[in-house]
């Protein structure tokens, strides 16, 4: 199928090598320095005489469940719409998202809770791995079915770490809020996964267009990847705030959000549509653009007519991206977005970012009363004012997107060491490359799921 | 496809139009009435020193999100069994639940918690919000196929208004006892599409009768929605119930129910087959009504026999129901019903009801101790007997019913306005009309995806 | 298609007679053995003053949800990836899991919590049962495609009381410690089962080879069950621990196990295919080996280094023995296992009890602290060493495989009697003996859907 016999040995082994070296590094790592926080260590927990209702599992286990769906589910479902990568969409997802939440813990853990020597874990450290994880999975849509698992791992690898430095200078060094990660989370995984996108650009895309659309069934199993995304992204966004009365407003506002971006994603696809048709990568996409747009402000007095124009924003925006910008990406920047990431994390990550200049440099005593502290503790405290606070969420948006942009490319060209197997043109969005697909009932009936091109049935 | 080129835009155009205009108003009206309440307001919250720990978010966000998902993953999928029809179930689901969100959010909160000249919302208003959207989404499932999305967006619109009325006359000034909603989201939503559907009777669906089964991945699409319904039911029926033992006890009562309704409805499906087969239809449907049937009773003490009793009572009846009652319905009484809505929701709704109605008639300070504050309160304060509480019970059914008469009968009339685009009767149960449905590999293969009659090939 | 019609009329009404018998039997004994516990009844919860905070309801019911769904999802799905199958599978799971939760909280009523002549009931019973319906599953797996429902239904009865006792014996009597259940839940019911294909071995199930395997759809649809069950398996292994840091580090260590599985499985999978090529099944089911894994030892201080070495061996182990156990299985011992769980429960689960072994033998007072009592009560106490609790561990371990040896084989003994019907060895994996199937449309362009063998179409 692909190339010479010591290709194919080197294409045999690439894949579970990566993996038995890297999972072998990870758990030396996890020997020297992971250790359980005071909340999940017997002894350390008992120490103190706390009660078992206090613990931070109770408040955020039920969210971090939710948001461990969105990952796992959520993603992995959405881009199950090509009609033969389905098995590499779930499965690889499942593979990288697996490699990322080992990986990003270390690496979190070494920016944000080294102490002693140690990283220490519980709920919160499981969260933002999870989170991470969505972000390797952004990226992973914009070059889905281009890349094969072997450089996908060692994207992963990559991104990981620079996500962790993105997050840390964000959060820790410059005083950036960014709970739902407008920021840190979508607008860094999309322009990472477009840059890499961007230099492993094929002309020769083409030959394998016949397999990039969806049929029927691929589109109803992306629904369930869109719904999971869709119900559960309150949980995404107001998993790690503040306890109390933060956690609860950002569900709400999330949840408000979302019901707009569906409205309008609704009417925008019917009406730049030529005959008044609803397009489903639409509704599967942009209708979720709510969710990522207020992952900033979300936590913030953003009220619930601010969640819904947001919402309405965003996916007016996303659905007029997938027509009309996608092609212009492609044919123009020779980005080639194979999920649309562009449109659903990308624009509606920088207007959240946006909207979080904007919601935090209108923020006031009267309107946070001792709520402050949670959101805008440097507010709180008199060292910055909302001012401030909103110019310093004006750059952390421009040093999330250098680290993107110049992180992706670096990606880009060590995806494109010699020694690691890509697939070949003609045969992107291919499951039977990586798989051993079943099914000699379908292969009879369906064209889909043969491998062979169509000129040698002639 | 579908008449003149007049038509064709005028469908083009309308449910874009109507989803921004409804989009616009909603906005408005949130902007002006719609704010923080004071679990979710930063500054109202801290000003009392409340604990986080007594945020209600942690006491009924976890099964806020377990409806959600009933409402967006199994309503939607429960209604892709249609072998055509997938995208719109899955889709319009999506958009009507999202305008019902917002929508009721507004009804009812002008209703129940209108205070200062403003609705103060929070997870409480949330989870009541997606209770409305299921009982819009029962009436959907009656006129599924039927109906195009800007009849359904004005389907939303009324039912929702109605919803929130029958609502507030049953539990606010009647004082009747619906946790889990038999009368006020099952049999409203039952009785409503059904007259809806009624008064849009269609003497010609035959022709689109090819169309109206499922085939093998459709019926499998649809257990998804079954499962998800049938696991998160009881969080369902005890979502907005008092805290504490209530809400443990309803979760309890609604887990017994649905297991003693699978078990009947198994056994009167292969019973009552020509041949001891077992019907999809009657799994994916019947089994639920087990949750239904203990709307009301849930939150007392039915105990765990009567639990059982009301389940198995419920999948026999519901089962019953669509083998012998649905083609009564159609051939007698010119009532289609695309999804047997009457025998899911309808009558074990009503049968819901009336057990209601039996055991609030039999409680006793003995039974429930202090514990009567929480499910009787007009009994505790000594305002009513158990058996004037019996009685106001029955007389919210009759409300319930005469609502769901009207309000469907009237919502019938208005979605019959020429100027609304309804499908022709050859082109019910059908994609293709409202979604650029993908696939000519699917074509090829498959007949089911084709629009164009049998005739139009020879 | 089978037999006289005689036999017909007999296989029609078995499984409804048995459905209607044993739920009249469980609505019975459950209105006379069967109350609300204090947490669940409203007087006595009242009666003692608590704060609605401290109902257990608010501890264990999202964890409930989670097992609850990987039992009726997770599994259900798992086993849908046969192609023409998946009705029976997800529709034989719903059953047998309804009955079971039901027959279980008889059994262990009886058994754990009957006290005054009563059974009391609330989350921690649902839990319960919920952990013996995925027992009865795990042997459905072995058997799938084998046996008739009301053979199934029989074996669940069977089953469900010698999970109780044998749960009762390393609980209760030998003070065993083992939450997520590695010998009670997985290896009961993986032996349990193989010994019971054991005795039901087909010399000729190759006459149905060709519908053994599946089609591209229906291993999507299994990836639903994968990824179900491996997100939510923190949830399962924590669900009945002591609550706070245990519970947290439970789901901890499941995580992190689960992950390493993950890599692990990935690894072998493509090692051992011919052409590197991932195979699904190893996907779809040793990557959930980790969850197994740490089923006794997860509530231990495994640390999170022992998390991830045990899951890296788990799917390790798993992988291979798909690759290489079960065809000798099938060969040599006449141990035909559908869903190869020997390789996902079977193994996992006794390398689970093992791990278990050596970690309580290494408990230490400092590695516990006061949190001792929480995880090792009887240590705590001091009737007990480490190293005689790791006896007790293993004798456990013992304990577990006689009994569902000898279990698994008398439960075979009873399938076998003449007059339960099995399906013939020509028609095994065949939904269309036990549901009206749908789909002319299917069946015109497909193969898979037609039951007739295909030398009759010549």
């Amino acid at each position: 199928m692909a190339g010479s016999p010591r290709r194919a040995a080197s294409r045999r082994l690439q894949l579970p090598l990566l993996c038995l070296l890297l999972q072998a590094v990870t758990i030396i790592l996890f020997a020297i320095f992971v250790r359980y926080n005071h909340e999940t260590d017997a002894a350390r927990w008992h120490w103190g005489n706390h009660s078992y209702a206090n613990n931070e599992f109770y408040f955020r286990y039920p969210s971090f469940q939710d948001v461990h769906a969105m990952v796992f589910v959520g993603f992995g479902f959405l881009m199950v719409f090509l009609q033969r990568y389905g098995f590499s969409s779930v499965g690889f997802t499942f593979l990288l998202a697996a490699l990322a939440l080992q990986w990003s813990t270390l690496v979190q853990g070494f920016l944000h809770s080294f102490h002693g020597g140690h990283i220490h874990v519980g709920v919160e450290s499981m969260i933002n791995a999870d989170f991470c994880a969505a972000s390797v999975l952004i990226s992973f849509g914009a070059v889905l079915g281009k890349t094969g698992p072997a450089q996908l791992l060692l994207m992963t690898l990559l991104e990981v770490a620079l996500f962790g430095i993105n997050e840390f200078v964000l959060l820790n060094l410059l005083g950036v809020r960014d709970a739902g990660g407008s920021m840190t989370i979508h607008t860094f995984g999309a322009y990472f996964g477009l840059f890499l996108s961007r230099v492993l650009y094929r002309r020769q895309l083409e030959k394998s267009k016949h397999r990039q659309g969806s049929i029927y069934h691929s589109d109803l199993f992306a629904m369930i990847g869109t719904i999971f995304l869709w119900i559960f992204w309150p949980s995404f966004n107001s998993a790690p705030t503040a306890l109390g009365d933060t956690q609860h407003r950002t569900a709400l506002n999330t949840y408000y959000s979302l019901t707009a971006s569906t409205l309008s994603t609704f009417a925008l696809s019917a009406l730049i549509s030529g005959d008044g048709r609803l397009d489903m990568v639409h509704v599967q996409n942009a209708a979720l653009a709510g969710g990522v747009v207020v992952g900033t402000s979300g936590e913030m007095m953003l009220t619930p007519f601010g969640a819904l124009a947001a919402g309405f924003l965003a996916g007016t925006v996303s659905t007029l991206g997938y027509k009309f910008l996608t092609p212009v990406l492609e044919s123009k920047l020779k980005i080639q977005d194979t999920c649309g990431v562009h449109n659903l994390h990308g624009m509606p990550g920088v207007l959240g970012a946006l909207l979080g200049v904007l919601v935090a440099g209108l923020a006031t005593h009267d309107a946070y009363g001792d709520g402050l502290e949670s959101v805008f503790p440097l507010i709180a405290e008199g060292q910055r004012t909302a001012k401030s606070q909103a110019i310093y969420q004006l750059f952390g948006l421009l040093v999330t997107l250098v680290l993107a942009i110049v992180g992706g490319s670096l990606g880009g060209l060590l995806l494109r060491l010699p020694c690691l197997d890509a697939p070949p043109d003609s045969q992107c969005f291919e499951d039977q490359i990586y798989w051993e697909v079943p099914g000699e009932y379908e292969n009879e009936a369906q064209g889909p799921l043969t491998v062979e091109e169509p000129d040698t049935r002639a």
